[in-house]
């Protein structure tokens, strides 16, 4: 590992999606997210993923100047059409959309189709947080987990965030619907370590902590058996339904993990509560969350609050980046 | 187990509310809403609760009469005070309301403060998919569960639904976020059988599938360990933020299980899409899912599936009721 500053990473991002046929600002906001997102420790939706971004603009499956329009629409409630843009730019340009409609209806609500990966759910969730906005949206993807009784994947993992703002740092849940990740079960695997809860079922059908097992029969658990498969079906519906897009099922006929639906859902709450008390009762839960008596070395925290410390140790003294990463990313100056 | 037919069931569940304070209509819609549970199979929040909700009546905890009253509102987004009304009668209201400020707005939400249990949480869902709309509704609940790392129940188990409609029959995932309930886990303890997957920790900090264990620690598991605590706290925020009302924190101080806030969100898909097309939609979707290659033994299903079922054989069969519960139910229609 070796330590990247905040501004380099960002400034070597934007040169490179310009020169792969991106323009200002669009560069400069994108380079922004990947940044961010590996900034506050999460790699994998940031440098960790910026060359597959580049080969999918390469490929003609990611279109750099293209940006979402509207279809259908009906008050609160709007249906747009990525055409297949960046991911992390449609995403962010629906969060703002929403929130334009929360502050004209107290709520509004988008479905998206026709996207691309939006990278780190959760930024979109800070982003709405920091403007003082309740935001809840979630992502069909690509089959990777079967139903619950099922051997054949044929669930998303569906990534839903909901985010609440806070004085003192913000709340944001992002949470994809497998209780482990491919890439998290492939790192534990690669140390040799195994899970610290059954993430899925071996080839036998047994319920297994050994990520290589799971990596094998490509049976990971949805989070709370099947409750998390229920929950992903569901997100999957609501989202294909009112964006009119791409369902989990017609994402796994395609062999590019591109054109994927999504749903913004903004709440404005001080059109309705005074912003102190909407403060007093984030804090007064909060509080009363942290203060719970601690298991044998356990930990207490809200969703969120890693975030915040890492972006303010990242900031201070680099952000941790694989040296083999980096020069690869170095690399795409050139091509 | 004895089967009573719905009818009667029905019929006596209005006279005792009637006994007990209750109007026509709200009578009828009670006892219907509490015999419909029953028949779909969740005696546990219907005939089987049915005595300790007329003892929250007769003690003043609920308020026969009471109505919902709207405290604010901003075009889509809406306030109000259950005033300790009827948690089922408080919830179909409302549910009716955000039903009307989609059909206006395309999408609705409502926070509800000083309600009571709403009972059956799916009941809701199907009403609304009943009339062809998306619900997403949750409630929190007393603090049952020890948010992830504590030891000392600080969350609640805030039960969620997502539902949206079909022409073969609504998709209706009604799931708490506790992994097992504390009713489950005293069934399976008075079997002498163990959970099928760990429930919770025991008094030593071990993850077990033994339900005597958990009921005595009192540390029942989250969903997805981490994840459905982190999703807990959020639902418990935004309930409250937008309601104005109890937070989990706050129901835990007092002694009796009332006075909950909740969140109903309705979105009329029709508005922006073609009635054929959403059909289409979520039959694909259904259809993909369904025909999953099956593990040993296992069955694929939608969350809503085995309602339709229970519901069609014991309105033919008759509904299974616990006799001794049958006798105390009929025993209210004297005191």
């Amino acid at each position: 590992m070796i330590r990247i500053d905040f501004n380099d990473l960002k400034s070597l991002l934007e040169e490179i999606l310009i020169k792969h046929g991106f323009k200002y600002p669009d560069a400069q906001t994108c380079a922004a997210i990947f940044s961010e997102n590996t900034l506050v420790g999460v790699s994998s939706h940031g440098i960790n993923r910026f060359q597959q971004f580049i080969d999918l603009v390469k490929f003609g499956h990611i279109i750099p100047e293209a940006k979402p329009s509207i279809e259908n629409s009906f008050n609160a409630l709007e249906q747009w059409n990525g055409n297949l843009g960046p991911g992390p730019l449609n995403a962010l340009s629906m969060t703002d959309r929403a929130i334009e409609l929360a502050q004209k209806y107290g709520i509004g609500c988008i479905g998206l189709r026709n996207t691309n990966h939006w990278m780190r759910a959760g930024y979109y969730g800070w982003h709405a947080a920091e403007k003082g906005f309740i935001l809840i949206c979630w992502t069909n993807t690509i089959p990777i987990m079967p139903p619950w009784g099922a051997t054949e994947p044929r669930s998303g993992n569906n990534p839903i965030v909901f985010a609440c703002s806070r004085k003192e740092g913000h709340i944001v849940l992002d949470m994809a619907l497998g209780q482990f990740s491919y890439g998290k079960m492939a790192n534990y695997a690669r140390q040799g370590e195994k899970l610290p809860f059954p993430g899925g079922y071996d080839n036998e059908g047994n319920l297994t902590t050994n990520p290589k097992a799971i990596l094998d029969s490509l049976r990971p658990l949805p989070i709370g058996y099947w409750k998390g498969s229920g929950l992903a079906l569901l997100l999957d519906l609501i989202a294909s339904i009112i964006s009119g897009g791409k369902s989990t099922s017609d994402l796994g006929k395609d062999s590019v993990d591109s054109g994927m639906s999504q749903v913004y859902c903004v709440i404005d709450p001080e059109k309705i509560r005074a912003k102190d008390l909407v403060n007093q009762t984030v804090s007064e839960i909060i509080d009363y969350h942290l203060a719970a008596e601690k298991a044998d070395n356990g930990k207490v925290s809200y969703p969120g609050e890693r975030v915040l410390k890492n972006r303010e140790e990242n900031l201070k003294n680099g952000i941790p980046v694989d040296e083999k990463v980096w020069q690869k990313v170095k690399s795409l100056k050139r091509n």
